[in-house]
């Protein structure tokens, strides 16, 4: 994709708003769920089913991601992936997302196309689009995403329908995100696939809605941790959830990882954010969907690893 | 309302991202339209017309608000007024909105809880709810809302269907913020219905789906400035629009402030954005919706004030 305004290292400032909104909106292909997509008022958005899903996130330069670290693509993947894993984790398939950007005047209007380019190639590998958007001015790069998603029918999986008895599980990456996360930490690049989990989450949006189907009780997508997230099932539920660590995939690529950089791989797995794998819980007679993987048990209370707490700190908390 | 936990004066990093989501939250008066409120992945929001209506907006602090101007519930007033407008603006009636939040650690509690009271206030005024949102930590305040909208069967009213001929007329308020801005620029508090009206909009939201019934052609929200705002439709609608000055309402008021000020009052009504009036056209043979007045006439081309261009500048552009 040529964004030849942007090539030439001008600044947003210099492109302007409406020549920035043009780069980033031209050409781009919509799915059949954006009824009227960027340039107006307001986006129109297909809903069949009558109700619409809707979450948002922001993220923050420095913070939630550094552009030394990351490419914009990326980040632009990254942040509309983390929002779309929100949408999976109802049950819905994602139908479109809106991008609020704010950025020092002297940004190169590359990096914002770039960012753009992340965030179009994510929505449509959900097949969702992007149908609306905000650009601003600010000290320092936020990049704020909203998803939208429809239910087809199927009753939204909150995280408060967990019951003794039921099986839990998981589909996608655990771990990885984290591991990524301490490398370029220690300021190395690689191992390349284990730095790009980091990079850009790869959830199957898909494994939602079709867990939803093979009736779960729950859901939640791991942003902060499995056992922050599965937490927050537990405490919404008024449930236990007891994790069978032989039952958690502690991938080699990790082990590797870890005794070079001399941290518990498994750590990662159950502490681990940003990997955007969907967790949830089915009643015990339930055959779990191609791709999940059971990993434990809901109990009466308390989350635990093997029967036992588990000691290390448990997830990510803003502001700390 | 009492906001305990924020009046101590404790900052957001004290009180802790579930402390503070709980502040922002609970209590609060959804609208059957809320589905599924705040606490879950997603929200789930009524959705009848099987369309959604979705924008988004971001506003920085020192760019588009000042918190020695403006309180935080104005802040968090005019956030969700301009979005709501926006959807207001398709013809469409607000059905929830989304907040994403950034701030410093050592915001106190109290200024996000206080604009989150606005917001409430706001969406309430609209009849709609706050379903979602996401507080991060930045170095700047910056407030990013994203508002929903259900047609109810009508068609989306967009900037591009204006056809020759068709009567302009506008709904609401014209001219007042950039008064009111005006007035704060020079160190003035007062008069305080001009100051208030920079610090809160009070856009009808309900006049956009009046016009949309009454069969109105084009409409958009008067955020950038009435000529700048009509200039949209007039681009996208490739025609021209004639404003008659004659028929603008220039208030006594406006025309008081500029007399002691030194600016032209006219100009403010002409340019001046964030009233989030609505404009409109309507084909010539409709009677304008209770509210509407009638301000100008549809043409070939250009956008003129009685048949001359108008040689100010005519708006907002970001970064400039």
């Amino acid at each position: 994709m040529s964004h030849a305004d942007g090539a030439s290292g001008e600044t947003v400032a210099a492109l302007g708003e409406f020549g920035l909104i043009r780069a980033v909106t031209e050409n781009r292909r919509q799915p059949e769920t954006t009824l009227l997509g960027p340039g107006d008022d307001a986006a129109v958005i297909a809903a069949p089913d009558r109700r619409v899903v809707a979450t948002t996130d922001v993220l923050v330069q420095g913070v939630h991601f550094r552009l030394d670290w990351s490419t914009p693509e990326q980040v632009g993947r990254k942040a509309v992936a983390a929002n779309l894993a929100d949408v999976a984790a109802m049950g819905a398939a994602p139908t479109s997302v809106l991008v609020g950007l704010a950025c020092p005047a002297d940004t190169p209007a590359e990096v914002i196309t770039r960012l753009a380019d992340g965030m179009w190639a994510e929505a449509e590998r959900a097949g969702a689009g992007v149908s609306g958007g905000d650009m601003v001015r600010a000290d320092q790069l936020v990049v704020s995403v909203t998803a939208l998603g429809d239910l087809a029918g199927c009753a939204p999986v909150t995280r408060s329908g967990a019951r003794v008895g039921d099986v839990v599980a998981v589909h996608g990456r655990l771990g990885w995100a984290a591991a990524g996360l301490a490398v370029l930490g220690r300021g190395f690049r690689s191992p390349v696939n284990v730095v790009n989990a980091h990079r850009v989450p790869e959830p199957e949006y898909a494994a939602g809605p079709a867990a939803a189907q093979a009736g779960a009780t729950a859901m939640i997508d791991v942003s902060d941790g499995l056992l922050a997230d599965l937490g927050h099932i537990a405490e919404a539920s008024k449930v236990g959830i007891d994790v069978r660590a032989g039952l958690l995939d502690v991938p080699r690529r990790l082990v590797e990882v870890g005794s070079a950089l001399g941290a518990d791989p498994l750590r990662w797995v159950l502490t681990g954010g940003e990997d955007h794998a969907l967790a949830a819980t089915f009643p015990p007679y339930v055959e779990v969907p191609d791709g999940w993987r059971k990993i434990g048990l809901v109990t009466e209370s308390g989350v635990t690893v093997n029967g036992e707490p588990y000691h290390e700190e448990t997830g990510w908390e803003h502001w700390r």
